[in-house]
């Protein structure tokens, strides 16, 4: 059974960006912090960081994302488009796709159900990853579709920034951890939503 | 060395109470839903919960926690009173020190740089642990005498509540996992404090 996910690298005070993200400085002030584990903060990634990188999209048949982390992102990801897969743009701006090497960008301007529903369809037996940002992962949680949470817990207090679950959602939901490993950039978890109570 | 340690149980959402916290719902609506690795929610502690909880406040001289943890405990604590040991309360309204069994509790109402100085001079070479709440545990965090953050991460969204680094610190701070072990209620994790920027 493919699985929809949402992979993504908050602080411990849950913050996936600091303060002030630019298109200039895409995850804000301290917020590269945040991504040091997969090497995009200098420090080398350890061989548990490295080995979770490379599997991080690697059962993935589509991406989700929001627009913002489009629109930060873009300039960055060189001429793969570093999703490498049919990625769902979630926005309310109509644009034409996008291609960039193996990734097509679709963007999507009738909510995150209808993305969901448009990267199930590209991924078929595969699973569908939300790389983020922050609101689009809580939109999608909110549907009750998402069936697992990978976290990278980074070992900072940012103290400010775009905060994951800063929405709240509708209902308090049960997970179980099936899988956690630390490496000193972070504490990696997988939570499998168990119940979602009405 | 003595360190000052904050021992919380935030859902993985952030939260260390649900919504409507009174004197009768100590912890909210969903509150007790993550003390359930102490034995509050009806289901068995696991050994690994049960090690945990008894070493909690182990090495701890003195409790520091705040005043609306006090007054919506205070009933519930029985003629131990808890803590067995020296506790001080932070608080605005001045009140005489109260006995239960072992645990004094004595009300600072100069702030939680005071109730650090009293706990840690009433702790001499043990530990300070603060048990909460969140408004007093950030309080404490940022004076930067805080040394170990004790998260027990209960695999729960809870959607809205109380919620743990809701402030925002001054500034973000490095921290180190020195230790971190799953039951099924809880993933125990351990941060000491490394570096407070300025």
């Amino acid at each position: 059974m493919p699985s929809v996910i949402i992979d993504m690298s908050p602080s411990l005070d849950g913050y996936v960006a600091g303060a002030d993200v630019t298109v200039e400085r895409p995850f804000g002030e301290v917020g590269l912090r945040l991504h040091r584990w997969i090497g995009l903060d200098g420090a080398a990634p350890t061989p548990v960081d490295e080995a979770l990188a490379g599997r991080m999209f690697e059962g993935a048949g589509a991406v989700v994302i929001g627009r913002r982390m489009f629109d930060v992102g873009i300039g960055t990801w060189g001429p793969d488009g570093a999703f490498e897969r049919p990625t769902f743009v979630v926005t309310r701006r109509p644009q034409p796709p996008l291609e960039r090497g193996r990734t097509t960008f679709t963007f999507v301007t009738d909510g995150v159900e209808a993305a969901l529903a448009a990267a199930g369809a590209a991924a078929g037996d595969l699973d569908v990853v939300i790389a983020g940002g922050a609101d689009v992962a809580e939109q999608c949680l909110a549907t009750g579709q998402v069936d697992e949470l990978r976290l990278h817990i980074v070992p900072v207090l940012l103290g400010g920034g775009t905060r994951l679950f800063a929405r709240g959602l509708p209902t308090s939901m049960e997970l179980r951890l099936t899988d956690q490993v630390a490496s000193e950039h972070a504490l990696h978890c997988t939570y499998r939503v168990e119940h979602r109570p009405g």
